[in-house]
């Protein structure tokens, strides 16, 4: 399977000649904010770190993520970024029969493949705004899965799977042994802590894996770092036996430490994207050719109406030097998607009067 | 399988209460020279790489890469040091039957354990000094395997394979369809660009996967940047589609670029190497109760004589701040085995003062 992701400026670059740093990027969606000073100040200042392997456990790491949500330091695995803990725990559930709910992102799949599941997705309807039907998903589940993949709040539909939804499922799975992978990934962009999040309970529902990423929040996807939460004692062993050592580098394994103890600058963040996630959708509207789905989190999909493509949007856009999602390559997405992200007031204004020059 | 490697340092420092700063650490074979300025300078100027996802094609890395082995770009795969290469390609070959040099590095042996190979240890012996019977091993893999692990020089027991011992048993696997893992983590650290090794000629035998780790020679073990290399066009593709998107951070990324041009200090650090091998080895013949074996890389192999055990000896060490690697881990060694690192003369020296204090 064909990786497809936003993001690669790189190839753009090369494509197009123009300048990575003259690109305003839309096509990945990292905190408007950019990276805390913090951050970069912990890596000057940690500098020397590079010379020591990391701590094969991450004890400091998992430490400061479970202080954050109040949860066992056991229940908490670190990865390089989500992706690393998605591939890892599919290799250890070795599922044979998988339902993602879809449109989603691609990588599921891929670590899906890789194991050589079956995989049947749960399909969101655009008629119906990209919502799920919990009863409707509750049934299916019924019929004998392994595991169910659940990305909240959805990339890239920005669907939203409210916590009673989410114990509700995991009821329903548990009847019939069915674990579920729970991607929140964007979660910190929406709510406070996870507000409707299962995380930050202690009674975490023992089939749930959930996935944090701290990637996305502090625009750190040069480094990267996510982690998983399980209250299944095996699993945690499991993951822990099976994980590749040190796949996590110094500065990234520090971030945790450094950030969850001030959160005001991820309160700042879910002001500032909601606000903008606000401006945007005012201001989108005002273009009948592009219909606007809500999103919780800090990006947006939006349906082309008229006669355009998403490339074909694509490419007019990247002329003014801006670039975003195509989102077709999304199964059950077609070449009217496009997906944005929600930036700061001065580039999401370039991109209304980017759209304002094109129709 | 637990994973026992030197270069915990952390547990150490929870355990003993030592500072990790006051530390001298032989348990982890790094560059005695240190991290090239060069990489904190790249560091320091790259900062705001952090903001962007990595080039998921590592281009400019690879280009480097391939430019230092005059090879061609195609036949290089980028990793998060040579580890996620191991499993990545252990994985992807699905051995059914391994063969595996050993004493050897543990991953080896979990990374197949992983992918439910059978595994065979074809055993050095310490009566030879720990050097291979070449027909021996070609007359074992006659037998009939899908894959043979050989880690050259070894770790930890510095066993050097010869280029034309390579390509016979690159030749004996061909005829039975067997591939062979080549780790040459270490081989710059013994040998101008990899003289005795495979990769700088164009004829890389087809059935091999040669890995190469560049953490080692630029003592960057908190980023990691390894890479493979191999002439199979079918593999190369399947590494590429297989691998975890974004696994090597932005900082690793780059540093091939940086220090691939610059030999000089390959160079430096070749001839440092040589010299403190010699002063250990020369050092360490002084004390009757210890046995050296002898080893063209950064580390060197210790037998025990007398009544100490290696966890003793180490104890001991670590009493005056010396860590060491017990050695007693590794398969087919007992509790007389030490490594220690090949450091800087100071270090080499206080190692020297500690062992002539402790008998």
């Amino acid at each position: 399977m064909k990786k497809n992701h936003g993001g690669n400026i790189y190839s753009i670059v090369r494509e197009y000649g123009i300048p990575a740093d003259e690109i305003i990027d839309f096509s990945v969606n990292l905190n408007p904010m950019g990276t805390p000073q913090a951050i970069k100040k912990m890596i000057t200042e940690s500098m020397d770190g590079i010379m020591h392997y990391p701590d094969p456990e991450y004890t400091e790491c998992r430490e400061s993520i479970a202080a954050y949500h109040n949860l066992p330091y056991k229940y908490i695995t670190a990865g390089n970024g989500a992706t690393e803990l998605i591939f890892l725990y599919c290799r250890i559930i070795k599922p044979a029969r998988t339902l993602v709910v879809a449109p989603t992102f691609s990588e599921y799949s891929r670590a899906l493949e890789a194991v050589g599941s079956g995989i049947n997705y749960f399909r969101l309807e655009e008629e119906d705004e990209f919502r799920p039907d919990i009863d409707s998903l509750n049934k299916e589940i019924s019929r004998g899965y392994d595991l169910v993949v659940i990305c909240n709040p959805n990339n890239p539909t920005g669907t939203l799977f409210s916590k009673k939804e989410i114990l509700s499922i995991a009821e329903h799975g548990a009847r019939t042994g069915c674990r579920i992978l729970l991607d929140e990934s964007f979660m910190e962009f929406a709510f406070n802590g996870g507000n409707l999040s299962t995380v930050i309970e202690n009674d975490i529902p023992f089939n749930i894996f959930v996935i944090r990423s701290l990637t996305k929040i502090l625009s750190l996807p040069g480094l990267r770092i996510g982690y998983g939460v399980s209250a299944d004692e095996e699993l945690n062993i499991e993951l822990a036996e099976q994980k590749e050592p040190w796949s996590i580098n110094v500065f990234a394994a520090k971030a945790p430490c450094y950030i969850l103890k001030d959160l005001n600058y991820f309160e700042e963040t879910r002001r500032v994207v909601a606000e903008e996630n606000e401006f945007l959708a005012t201001n989108l509207a005002k273009f009948e050719w592009l219909k606007t789905f809500s999103s919780p989190a800090n990006y947006i999909i939006l349906k082309i109406l008229n006669h355009m493509t998403s490339p074909h949007l694509g490419e007019s856009l990247l002329k003014k030097k801006i670039l975003i999602r195509d989102a077709s390559n999304f199964m059950f997405l077609d070449e009217k998607f496009i997906r944005i992200a929600v930036k700061d007031r001065e580039s999401n204004r370039m991109l209304i009067d980017a759209l304002s020059e094109i129709n």
